[in-house]
């Protein structure tokens, strides 16, 4: 590193109902593009972003980490302040320190946390719609919460999503993961699933939600999951939950 | 009444960001305006959805009553169900049932419940902003919540807003009115605010929240409140707080 570069931490939330998701993209509005304007707007600098979860168009983040490498003098937090008054209103940095030199969101994250929120009342919630997918059916929340335990611990959830590809060979990456959290309880009309895993494959905790949805409406067994994850193939699973019921909440390091 | 005519009450919830308020606008687009659009759809009628608190631009509702007169043979529930498929999805019906003859959900409501919100984050909080005021300097709310205890009895709320105007004669009428609750508890990040009363003035409760933030900024004393209700006159009170943190929550019959 030297000559000045330093590593910034920032915690980042969006709502990401107006986002084709965190990922740069040339012709789409997204939550890495946005960040990058506003550090060139402050430090003149073209920076690059990497933030620990690259989630899809319409995932909100209340957690969100990005790392950044920049040779600005200021101190984090006045970052932090001049990048909000810069961004627009559907993204915030809530929190900016130095990092450790090395540092990268991404790759040195142990566990990502998420949360998925079901609006289980018997009409549409207006208030909630952003944030929530509704279900009107009446849905059985210990009955998905223990059909999400068997999902606990070290699997291949290739039946959840696809490995990364490699950009140069195409090859396919790993589908093993390691699950330490995967609960479902319900607040009043909600359903609040909480998912804590080393990492998750692309559209994993989406295709998790949705095909115990199933199970929640009485259509699939509890027990039908342990299958499902064996099979270790994507149509085994039921269909994906929408994208705007799911928040990154927390990044663990 | 007679002739087939039935009083029908409903209870509607809505997002308020994209409407210019409940009452019916020529060139604007209104809750009451859609709401006569999805009825003249589904029954063929011109009807009028009389609300019992007509609220402003960009003020939401989790339980505004609004009754109506039809000739419909179809059960409530059908009703609501057909009206929420024909309703945009910032607008819903919660509940409806018959009312008694001579209902009307201004007229017969006996006491409105609000509640407003303010996140009080050090940061603004992209996800909340929508549903809720941002304040960044610390708020006291054990302050505001004593500031607002003398507000509770009957009063007149000059000073926090006019009374209604006669259409015929042009007199403002009372500003007396009775306030049965006036809180603020702090809960995580959020301040909630919660008034009932028999009924509100225009503008009334966003120039209460607005006047004792400024108490919970220390910028007034607690006991500023007793002086600014005595004043009766709109100078004696402090800026109005923004529409999109308040919330109609429910009404009493």
């Amino acid at each position: 590193m030297g000559d000045g570069v330093r590593t910034l931490r920032l915690t980042v939330q969006y709502d990401g109902s107006d986002f084709a998701g965190y990922q740069l993209q040339s012709r789409a509005r997204t939550v890495q593009g946005v960040l990058h304007e506003a550090f060139q707007r402050l430090t003149g600098e073209d920076v690059r972003a990497n933030a620990a979860g690259r989630t899809d168009a319409g995932v909100h983040a209340l957690g969100q980490v990005v790392s950044v490498q920049t040779r600005t003098a200021l101190a984090p937090q006045v970052v932090g302040r001049a990048l909000n008054a810069l961004l627009p209103a559907d993204v915030a940095v809530s929190d900016t320190v130095d990092a450790p030199p090395g540092f990268h969101a991404r790759y040195s994250a142990l566990a990502r946390e998420y949360r998925y929120v079901v609006y289980n009342g018997p009409t549409p919630g207006p208030l909630w719609r952003r944030y929530s997918y509704h279900v009107g059916d009446p849905l059985d929340a210990t009955r998905i919460d223990a059909a999400l335990s068997p999902l606990v611990g070290r699997h291949d959830f290739g039946s959840f999503g696809r490995g990364m590809e490699d950009r140069i060979s195409g090859v396919r990456g790993s589908t093993v993961r390691h699950m330490m959290r995967a609960r479902c309880r319900r607040v009043r009309a909600f359903l609040i699933f909480s998912f804590t895993a080393n990492a998750f494959l692309r559209t994993m905790i989406r295709s998790l939600v949705g095909t115990v949805l199933l199970v929640g409406r009485g259509q699939l067994a509890p027990e039908a999951l342990t299958a499902i994850l064996a099979a270790r193939d994507r149509g085994a699973a039921g269909p994906s939950a929408p994208p705007h019921g799911l928040v990154l909440v927390r990044v663990r390091y």
